[in-house]
């Protein structure tokens, strides 16, 4: 489905929402385009690329209204590489915690790495020129989705100071490939180091304001709720907006699916910082947390990426909990336990990975 | 002692090392010079205003050797309000784990908040010429402190991006008052979100370097060991190097000290989020976190302070063990529990505040 690769595991065909399974991740710091996770909340739009133009208006001194051979043509090309996380990445972990009806169980796959190219977002609106006022910039796609009340078309905001920041992109292009429909062609923002739902796909309007949107995904959903609020119940601007992703990391191989040889046994996974913090120390244990050593910290791509991980251990026959925990720069760990991090929309789930091993004797 | 007020927690005099108690900080978003904690690793240096100078000097086009009149007159004069934090604040709970012999029994008082006033350290750069290749600012006191191997001035750095910053200042000023000595007069570093120790006290020098300081304070110290390893043998550059600060909180009120009446009792603390993350979210739990009520923040008096927290909890009679927590701008938790977090420097402890208080029928 949507050029995906066979083995992707589906939470829902309409709207598609995809996620690799973790050995499709492991040991890759660039995810392939057919491996990478899709997430939305619509169906997936058919956009003309020769009709669609940009709009980009609001608190600006020059509406623009912009084709694609012009965002080509009239601003630098800029390229990043950028990891994406959906803010519901290892909701699966809650979801064992107490049940969150309606929104799926994803794994860490809703995880992926990829080389984004286009313009800057910022060499854009200086183009129209931000009034003062301008404190938010918001993003509008045409996929109108059901899930929101009332049903409307997905759109977010991120602060003026982020959006003017040198690595957030309006992409056309994603592993130096044409951005394809599933992944929000003709063009998307990239927002790295923020949850993937600020990188609205199908980008159609930038809108500068004064206030965050108002759009049902920014203002009721993507919000942390105290874990006694009923999601039913829930008002704009309850709750913590969600914007940066939080400290995170999870083992990708072995992947726990069928048993592996006991004995020594290179353990890979990912670990994620978050916007501007860098991931500097990376824990495994196989005892529950009693002991613990130190994995190997790959070389991310770029200072918006994920780090890649390995260490080798001594698995025993029979079964392991494999516990990894990460530490970001302010020497700041995850918290242990996703029961402290129930909510009711069973978002940001970063608490350590534990994963069950079968080791064969 | 040093104009401290009477009821400081004095943890060693030489060097002198105190915090304010709890009820001290409670309620207040700026902390009087008086009751301003104090950290030190050597003697407190008397330095005579009118022959120091500032050298700045390393990877600079223009080494400099500015007098305090020279810094008043040259440069625009700014002011900034600013939480600082040692990063043993909270070690009390790290030595109730295990011991962690020579290092002082810090309680949550090792926070405190200031107006400082100054200059930018980036105008005094730009007035030197920072070389392309200078990527760490280092700054150096004349302060030798025999805690060091082999004993040295106090030292440290921060990379340049964090330099050249808006709020970083070189600061003659504490509460629109001289800078006293016992804080650094005439001029120390003030770098908000980060940890204390960069905040370097009594500047006598600033060095443009490629790689961060080799002080003993930067490069053996002030790092972040694995629980396994043994102090007396750490090596330069082993662990992970402190810098901003990791989000933390606790309780202030009541303190603990003696009982207070059982019924509605109003609970207040701090919390602080670090570098340019916001607290978002403070809960407050009466039952070892089975249950959470969400504290009142308030407004915090600027981008780079604690903000303190209320909330008014049913305190019943007998003892109640108090757990507050807090949540930042990517929806992170601080971890539940000191033992996760023992280092055998005992840094960082950012664990969940508990404080048993005891109601009075």
């Amino acid at each position: 489905m949507w050029g995906k690769r066979g083995d992707m595991v589906v939470h829902t065909r309409e709207p598609f929402n995809a996620e690799p399974p973790r050995c499709a991740l492991a040991g890759r710091p660039i995810t392939a385009v057919d491996t990478f996770y899709s997430r939305n909340h619509g169906p997936i739009p058919e956009v003309d690329e020769g009709l669609w133009r940009l709009e980009v208006d609001g608190l600006v001194r020059r509406p623009l209204r912009l084709s694609l051979d012009r965002l080509r043509d009239g601003f630098e090309r800029r390229e990043v590489t950028a990891t994406l996380q959906c803010a519901g990445n290892r909701r699966a972990g809650l979801l064992e915690v107490r049940d969150i009806p309606g929104q799926e169980p994803w794994g860490p796959g809703a995880t992926s790495t990829a080389r984004w190219s286009g313009v800057r977002l910022a060499d854009v609106l200086a183009e129209a020129g931000l009034l003062p006022q301008a404190a938010f910039v918001a993003f509008t796609a045409p996929d109108v989705s059901e899930d929101a009340d009332p049903p409307q078309p997905f759109g977010g905001s991120i602060p003026v100071a982020k959006a003017l920041a040198d690595e957030v992109l309006l992409a056309w292009a994603m592993n130096d490939r044409p951005l394809p429909r599933v992944h929000g062609g003709p063009l998307r923002v990239v927002v790295p180091g923020w949850i993937g739902a600020r990188s609205v796909k199908w980008l159609q309007r930038i809108t500068a304001r004064a206030e965050p949107s108002r759009n049902y995904f920014q203002a009721v959903a993507y919000r942390l709720l105290p874990p006694d609020a009923d999601p039913a119940q829930v008002r704009p601007g309850d709750g913590v907006p969600l914007g940066p992703v939080a400290l995170n990391c999870d083992i990708l191989w072995p992947d726990g699916a069928a048993p592996v040889p006991a004995g020594p046994v290179e353990v890979t996974g990912y670990a994620l910082a978050g916007d501007d913090r860098a991931v500097t120390r990376l824990d495994v244990s196989l005892d529950d947390g009693r002991t613990w050593a130190q994995a190997e910290l790959d070389a991310p791509e770029g200072p918006w990426t994920w780090q890649h991980w390995r260490i080798t251990v001594d698995l025993p026959p029979g079964e392991t909990v494999v516990t990894a925990r990460a530490w970001d720069s302010t020497a700041a760990l995850q918290p242990e336990s996703p029961a402290s991090l129930w909510n009711p929309l069973g978002y940001v789930n970063n608490a350590w990975a534990r994963l069950r091993l079968a080791g064969l004797a």
